[in-house]
């Protein structure tokens, strides 16, 4: 199988495994796993913040996140294509009550001015802007960079205002590869931050969530509540930490891969147009006269190729730890098929 | 004081006022009181529908109708201007969990086209699209009225695609008055509707919302927890009933007199643009060179004028039981007042 | 009919309908409405509060109140029959998202000692206990008068370890009046508190709950969110002020009425035992050989008398502004009738 | 150390981490991942159920289970020291919006007559009665195991009224080794129910909730907003599975340790009285004249002893995988130490 459905199919390595053979353990609610304790760390490290905690999922570390900066009735400003709202089955309204204010982003980034129109002056009636929420890199955008000083002047411009600021950081360490710009750089400003262990950098579960140390305190809370607290959460985060060890630098081979991938595709006359290519996602617009993406994504199955319909005549590839030039190969010719 | 703020502002007359003297009562909680009743029945019938039930306010109605045709994580599609987004708290999201997806209308109206493009095909991981509400009239758009046929087909793009709908008819009888279209015909395709007594009609207290008697049984539920349940409401609705008899016909008189106000306003170099007038509001640009709206409205106070700052450079204007010819007069010089 | 149902069955009196006819009016929304404004004032001084608003039932009152003051996950202490918990459809849960930690009452009422030990020590797991609610007087306990000493006793108990507290004063005034204890003793150690105004002071809708300035200004948010917020109010708030002026009072006679039905009831062979009567509730236990109360109010039901059923063998009888020794005596003979 | 504090403590043994190092792994989110697909088949199998799926941990397992089962205002009928009271955060109003309406059992259990009597009549007021929850084993009453029929009694009385009924089936293997009744017959007459990995099994992440399929379904979209949803669960999984083959019938050791525990205790003069010991857990009282629970853990904890102190002066012992009889013999000496 050639599989550029996602980097969240990654498979752990053995090598990975093996790290959480003989990690010691202990119960990470009690504060007493090793492992769980130098990964969230390391993590608020990373992202230049005071304190972190393990979580099951990306989504969880979005939820929580949101739970924690709001109140029920408050708004939330991201754009359109943000994870939050297509992808965590509403959680932001369900879990939190919060108002969705979603922009039209260029690319999935907004400009400061954007913000600063979207909050709503303080008023009786108004739901109170709350919340800025931004993904870098931004998925359904192509993986696309935010400039560090766009993303800066975004989040200091919502504190101004007195709004939280929250980075769904689930792919920030592309970015941080990509554009040698360290994720803490990316993250200044933000209340919030996290980084997915489950997409390029191939683990097989986990997230982590940091912030400042009251912010984590209340996130335990609610990892309590909703249940993401676990116990000898060792045996995950022992990979995380080999993650970050060994599968943080190659994630520039994924981001060659990806381009070299658009590259071809650019020439195929089934392709009309490629979103550019940043990081290890390549979004491609199928010509009018080619057959719909749900109809080529069968027609790649068919040939052992997996990719994600994400439109009418859009496709999205994705590069990762699991696929190489071979794989490469397939796609294009699986698509070069394409009567 | 010439109140141009809303029509929310207008005052009972005393003839209103003598119909809740001698009104017979009862508690509404056990379907006793006479005149609410009588007034379900009357107002379920403009609008078509089955049954009817007394609320203190528009808002409740629209909570309460989002509240019953959705569950938490739902997605509701509506304009980005909706009173159900900008003037109700965040009501939506608190009270029904429901995740917002505003889209950019042309003065206030969607196309079935826009709608049928918003609604999510249904997927393991996107919130569910689950509820459209429109407003007729569209008071941020200056009192826009729906063409009956786009309305209607709007409604039945989201019918055919599973979703319930809401029609927020605050104002629908000034649209009933302006078109001579029948309230019932623009409630066509809709699960829901109500109408406020509050605005034009000019009682103190008090809306309806109308739906199917299932629905309408929901609604009590709510009702009843939310504390809109009240007891010998005949007091409140006696003068509802009086204005049903007396205060519709009447609405075309507001139409005119925000009619005359535009052309009048028009001719002043300080209003750059006005919006269409349809119904009973006025929505004027100031000029580049004129003082903000905010300094207007000070302007306009000191003169004894009330109007209503809805944007950087923009007033709302409204007429209404309580304003005249005298009080545009008073208006149009103090506006032209302005240096 | 003699309606012994409840006191919130009380029909307003003419002379209270003509105090709305003339008084003057304004938006409640923008302060504007002078018979609101001074009830409020009113009602906060009677309850010892800095400030109070209007709502259009009781049942809001405590609603927002516990809405104000909790976050999702919190605790609440009751007594088991209270009315939050047996007659407001679920609303702090649904409302509020807190958790019920209901406690066995004598006669409707708790011990400090009582409280003290419900209120469960910090921890990472447990919900935190946040909110005292209690009842004065407690109506399904026959409308028995909580000892002022007993009562702020358990409101510094809850203080003291950190909780909010609330008290429900649906019927404050009837205690007030039987013990000549000022309703603001009774509320001395509670944050919020209010009084309803349909039940014996007999106006046809609403009742004002009372806290702190921050508190009042909080509650307002959710009374506009819910949709509480109404418009020219005087036409109700007039009437209140009316029942204070000319209602408050006479709840002695009610009580008077109360006791003497107690008495007659006594006698039959068909009531095996009374709750102690304190005020204007009367709840009768029907011997093991009557028929069931069901029965007995179907048989009440047909000689025009109306009581409430609150369990299979457990009668309510309650006294207010529109029953007199006449209904007492058809009370009477219809149950002394029963074979 | 001698871990007296939980079951939750055990750690994977290496013979069970090594059955993650090589299993074959896959999304579980598409279905893809075989270790967690055939534990769920299995699990569901062992409970009677149609299907189930894996979480991250019991408290999930019981927060979605009321979730599914349930709207905001309905009320859930259970023991005053359920789980989900005492230690899961006020998940279950915070989550759901359920009122929760605790009954006191006897020791953890209730009888089919106080289910009925606790379920309400359908009013207009009251929340609905819509879910019962019971705990097998009950833990906070010592392990201590419903009889069958009392247990399926219970459920059969909550279905027959129009309840749901949900099983906390954490320690329910517990039960199942130490009656000889399978897990099925305990678990017949719930709608769902669910099995704890990271207790007496001693896998260090995992639960298991079955249910029919439709109720699965559900439980999926609630287990994916929450942020439950993970990737490569197998790592977990084969742990999980490893457990089922080797750590099921091991729990007679830990009963019999818990009993000779018991044995010991009563003899020394600062224990008070025992809960009967049933399965792994022994709750001892202690006597008037010894130190506080937490005095004597403090003691205990000087000594590398751990108990949990879950009351004024009382203490619960656990057994489990990773104490043995020379461990029992610290802790007994450690209690006799006691001045």
């Amino acid at each position: 199988m050639h599989d550029f459905y996602s980097d969240t199919q990654t498979r752990p390595t053995r090598a990975m495994r093996a790290a959480a053979l003989d990690v010691p353990l202990g119960d990470e609610r009690h504060d007493a796993d090793p492992a769980t304790l130098e990964l969230c760390e390391r993590v608020a490290e990373m992202l230049g913040m005071e304190a972190a905690l393990f979580l099951p999922s990306g989504t969880m570390c979005n939820e929580i996140a949101i739970a924690v900066h709001t109140r029920p009735g408050d708004e939330v400003i991201c754009t359109r294509e943000s994870h939050i709202i297509f992808a965590e089955s509403g959680g932001p309204a369900a879990l939190s009550g919060v108002m969705m204010h979603p922009l039209d982003g260029e690319r999935g980034m907004l400009t400061p001015g954007q913000v600063a129109a979207a909050i709503r002056p303080r008023s009786a009636h108004a739901p109170r802007s709350r919340l800025l929420v931004a993904e870098q890199t931004a998925n359904l955008a192509g993986g696309a960079v935010w400039p560090q000083d766009q993303l800066n002047a975004v989040a200091q411009t919502a504190k101004e205002a007195g709004l939280a600021t929250h980075l769904d950081g689930a792919r920030i360490l592309n970015a941080q590869v990509a554009t040698g710009i360290p994720a803490a750089e990316y993250a200044r400003g933000f209340d919030s931050a996290w980084i997915a262990f489950t997409k390029g950098l191939g683990c097989p579960v986990g997230a982590v969530l940091a912030g400042s140390r009251d912010f984590v305190a209340e996130a335990w809370l609610l990892k309590r509540r909703w249940g993401g607290a676990m116990r000898q959460t060792g045996v995950l985060t022992a990979m995380c930490l080999y993650a970050l060890d060994h599968h943080v630098a190659r994630l520039a081979e994924d981001h060659a891969l990806a381009q070299s991938i658009a590259e071809r595709l650019a020439q195929l006359p089934v392709i009309a147009r490629l979103l550019p290519v940043e990081t290890n996602i390549v979004i491609a617009d199928l010509a009018e006269e080619a057959p719909t993406a749900r109809d080529v994504a069968r027609h790649l199955a068919e040939r052992n190729v997996t990719a994600t319909v994400v439109g009418q005549r859009r496709l999205r590839i994705v590069t990762h730890l699991d696929v190489g030039p071979a794989d490469a190969d397939a796609l294009i010719a699986a698509i070069g098929d394409i009567g």
